[in-house]
């Protein structure tokens, strides 16, 4: 089954493998399978109250996948141009955003558990948290 | 607070750095930071149904470390001599388990999700799955 291709650059939604069988499923990424990068860093979200968001954001060079290993949430994409909102919900679908997409996460139900896997260390120079100053970077880059 | 200590020989509890405040919590590991290896394969264990375990081998080279992101379950660790069995129910708490350790996962919660960082690439020859051999290997090791 083909994923639903994203109206937003720079961001895809990738089916991670799965390994099902009467014991439960195992999902599982490496380099080159389903993730194009080398995970440098892997964190992730939960406990968080109704009505919060997370995320807000945008990567100068750093990719992430986002996976829901728990309940779900909403992610809200802008490359800038144009916006998406999509629902993360599935352990075994990983959303994929590239640099300069602004990302922001919502309506976490009360049991999520959202996986990140970022292909760099933190590193706070990184991160554009300032929406104008996002809007310029992006500007700059699809000019 | 100081990780309670294993009596299994190369298998240790990690506390997991964690961002905290009134937007829910963020737990985060980098190589360096909470993770002494780059982690080559990522996977999770969902879905498992009552009374099934997970698991069942070692592995020659490869350390995993842990996490249950959601719900929890039961990890029995033998090293060839000491077997011990303690819960993983906590999204701040990773548990490292070094080359040649046997390890089963059981009584899985209803709404569990594990995650586990792997060292290694999948490998198949990499995997002791065979309980006799791994105790030779262990005993090997040990001697």
């Amino acid at each position: 089954m083909t994923d639903p291709v994203l109206t937003v650059r720079g961001s895809r939604w990738i089916s991670i493998a799965c390994v099902s069988d009467l014991r439960g499923r195992l999902n599982f990424v490496e380099t080159g399978k389903g993730l194009d990068f080398l995970p440098r860093r892997i964190f992730w979200l939960h406990g968080v109250p109704p009505g919060h968001r997370r995320g807000r954001h945008g990567h100068r060079q750093a990719e992430v996948v986002l996976v829901a290993l728990a309940g779900g949430c909403r992610v809200h994409l802008d490359d800038g141009k144009v916006k998406e909102a999509v629902t993360l919900g599935d352990p075994g679908k990983g959303l994929h955003v590239g640099p300069l997409i602004w990302h922001e996460l919502s309506d976490f139900s009360a049991n999520a558990a959202i996986l990140v896997l970022a292909s760099m260390p933190y590193e706070e120079a990184e991160f554009v948290r300032d929406h104008d100053e996002f809007k310029r970077l992006a500007a700059a880059r699809v000019a």
